[in-house]
């Protein structure tokens, strides 16, 4: 029988007419690059959801995504979402042409994916630059997430998925050596060390680029917490003027474009909350990558109310770290930390500031200064600044002898704080304040960072940069009945008692019982 | 340690206030329930994207999905899309309160299904009747498809999705026995055998209550070409009745509300053209289920251009068929046929419609009269109006003895068309016509399906009833040079051009070489 070249002959004819359309405009925005045609008109042309066409319109020509409608279209029209209308030009009414295009090629791949076949560097490239274009649907980007969480992904997918995660954004450049960078997993409460590591390693000869988050679901990020003090917002030269000069910075990663597809990346994982372990390394080591680490310390918290509490699984994770980092050029130490209650006493912006504050003038939480010195001590061996085993004492030092307060004046004084007035005793907190006192005494058994955290939201933080929770007591503390547990903050009475309500629903500290159940 | 009851806490307070917003009509259909507040007011009230609201107005409340944006709705407001606007009664201004609420337990089902646990019949339940009602996004239902994709699905899992679905709609009620159906997995262009096999084991005294589709990618579908001769929207009512006096219908299946969860399931599968077998066996058969069929066959066309090309796959298929209809209550026989080339002459709703006439005429296409025979033949044994062997001779008897023409006019005027003038000479065809003959002669060696369809839907089909393609050789046939290969019709001499172009680009007939290739 004759072979066929359908194939080639199927590629030359998608389409050959393009349509000529009135744009209708609709004042909302998509999300997607989502356009709008009559379901009638639609069928009569062979059009279906799903369907991708190019809209042109004088000299612009954008790539959509076809929906369809029974009545708020018209047939021989098109409904143009507020960004496709604006980046086409289209003020009011316009005549624009459209034309059938191809599925983008990354859909194959998101398919091979689901089929189980491991990706290569450069379709997951193709994946990427894809989403950054918008060219994928959410049906489409959620099939990918789906099919890489069940799938799994190889250690060379990971490492493609952060190069081309990398390359989606600006890259950090400076000449200076070595490079640090530190990252938590996050869900312990109150766990500022980035605010401390920082002037310590930058006190000792190092750069750290430090770029943090903003709260998502907890009472503050690094972000929000430095914020009290400085602006956070910097564009990305002037972060790299700042640590050629003075070694560090603490910025808000969401206001520079760094490793720019992760927060798409985010944005997707979110829905069915599905996070897939490569995307998660991906995520993570592409930021570090961005802004040229070389040495990195990985904080894992586990235990009860944190993000994991089974340390096989921790364990797996930390290697995972450092043989993905290994194979991007980057030495890392995965550290297992305890993340059964919060560190430091404060959790909201205000209140992690004096925490912080109070460790840098030599009085501060014992927990915080304690695990702020270990991995600043570790980044500090990783990268030869002090021998292995005595990086936290190094570390210690530089806290003691005034150095690390220092250089975190030096900071928020570029940043344009006020470095002068910079002290705990300086920082406001919110005007109402609720106390709480053990109804009972005993051992204090566990006190929980989710549930703090809420609290601490439902006081108004992080936009209320003075709301919050300061705690009297840690797990451990044997308490007399009367003991102060906590004091909420806020400047609103309302939320402060909305706050109070959430404290007392949930009981997020707990004291010993000696009977734990019996049955008979 | 004490044992907490965080769980249940955290069922009890989900969020203790309620938001007065400013409703924002949206002239804009949002396919899915949909509602977008402004990005910072949603983050200072603790909503994020893909959160679940509840939004009430008067005595009128829907749930539905909250998407941010940061300039098309202020602080306060609330933009509600054309169908919630409706839903809530709302025509201009408004206040509305929203709630949070509870993500549907259905997306942990979605969950574990990822996970790889196995679903319940109950679990199943849930996920198609929070499909019916709106809600889940379309990046939930799409990790769906995905997981069901990759994990498989057991017998338990089709036979309980294909329950929900006959649960989701209305259900076909006579009290008459046999009840008869029959399905084509589709691909082969003219495949008309529904329009003869019904009114055949009508005739023998069997009762089918036949729904089918209209085309979607396809030059017609059953629903497109019955309708060139009588109406086929009927109300289930009407159906009943037809059936029980008549023994059968033709009728389309869009129009009625049997399996009402199905056309869901279609949508969802489209994006990413995913087809797990077990939601295409679920959607097939819950049809089936659904007109209260007990008897049943199932047309496998497998071959080049047709949807299967593999025997294996092919066998695989009908033997999942034969399975889940066991457990179903269903007794079915799978029948694999050839599908390498179109059956019958013509392609496009009034060119096949003089095929199935000419079939109960009795000057009909072999291929079409044969295949119709063959399975009405199968439908009779099954339900033992026939003995094993004797079916296909006793369907080509009710053809030859004019029962089955006569029982189709019955069915054709019972469904309001002229069943005087029902002749195979009384269809009206397109008014342009191009016709094309073989360059060189030989042995014709491929029919493409897929191609042929194309050529008819450029000529108009299967809005534009007379348009389409009449072939006048098939696969096998010896030709000389200039013999005539086939006919297009158009009622649109533009679209004719067009067909034109497009059989010119694909070359959809192939004659046999001898020589397939050199290598040297």
């Amino acid at each position: 029988m004759a072979k066929s070249d359908y194939n080639s002959k199927k590629e030359k004819i998608l389409k050959l007419q393009s349509l000529k359309l009135k744009a209708k405009r609709i004042d909302v925005m998509a999300g997607g690059l989502v356009v709008v045609l009559n379901a009638g008109f639609a069928q009569q042309n062979d059009i279906f959801t799903g369907y991708r066409i190019r809209v042109k319109h004088n000299s612009s020509q954008i790539i959509a995504i076809v929906d369809l409608t029974n009545d708020m279209v018209k047939p021989g029209e098109i409904g143009l979402f507020h960004e496709i209308a604006q980046e086409l030009g289209i003020k009011k009414e316009a005549n624009v042409e459209i034309y059938l295009t191809r599925r983008p090629e990354s859909i194959e791949h998101i398919k091979e994916k689901i089929e189980g076949i491991p990706l290569k560097e450069k379709q997951i490239s193709a994946i990427v630059t894809d989403i950054m274009a918008n060219r994928l649907s959410e049906a489409e980007l959620s099939a990918f997430m789906t099919a890489s969480y069940i799938r799994g992904m190889s250690d060379d997918e990971v490492v493609g998925l952060t190069d081309a995660i990398v390359e989606s954004g600006e890259h950090f450049k400076i000449s200076k050596t070595p490079v640090l960078d530190k990252h938590c997993i996050g869900g312990v409460a109150g766990n500022r060390t980035t605010m401390l590591i920082a002037p310590i390693v930058a006190a000792a000869g190092c750069y750290i680029p430090k770029t943090s988050s903003r709260a998502i679901t907890s009472a503050s990020g690094t972000a929000d917490t430095m914020e009290v003090l400085c602006d956070v917002t910097l564009p990305i030269k002037e972060m790299q003027k700042q640590v050629s000069k003075i070694g560090a910075c603490i910025v808000w990663g969401g206001a520079i474009n760094l490793a720019a597809a992760d927060d798409k990346l985010i944005k997707i994982r979110n829905p069915l909350s599905l996070d897939p372990k490569g995307v998660l390394l991906s995520s993570i080591l592409a930021k570090k990558k961005s802004v040229g680490a070389k040495y990195c310390v990985i904080d894992i918290p586990i235990g009860r109310g944190a993000k994991l509490t089974d340390i096989k699984e921790a364990r797996a994770l930390a290697s995972d770290f450092i043989n993905i980092g290994r194979r991007l050029g980057i030495k890392i130490e995965s550290i297992i930390t305890n993340g059964e209650d919060p560190i430091g006493n404060g959790i909201g912006p205000a209140l992690e500031c004096v925490d912080v504050l109070k460790v840098l003038e030599g009085n501060g939480p014992r927990d915080l200064t304690e695990k702020s010195c270990i991995l600043a001590g570790k980044l500090l061996e990783l990268c030869n600044k002090a021998k292995v085993g005595t990086g936290a004492t190094a570390a210690h030092k530089l806290l003691q002898n005034g150095k690390a307060l220092a250089k975190f004046r030096q900071i928020v004084e570029w940043q344009g704080g006020d470095a002068k007035k910079l002290s705990s005793k300086n920082i406001s907190l919110g005007k109402y304040k609720y106390s709480v006192k053990a109804q009972k005494g005993g051992r204090i058994s566990h006190v929980d960072n989710k549930m703090l955290s809420r609290v601490a939201r439902a006081a108004g933080a992080p936009l209320d940069k003075g709301a919050g929770v300061y705690l009297y007591c840690e797990k451990g503390d044997m308490i007399g009945k009367g003991s102060p547990f906590l004091d909420i903050y806020s400047n609103s009475e309302n939320k402060l008692s909305v706050a109070i309500k959430v404290l007392e629903g949930y009981g997020p500290i707990e004291t010993e019982k000696v009977l734990l159940d019996t049955l008979r």
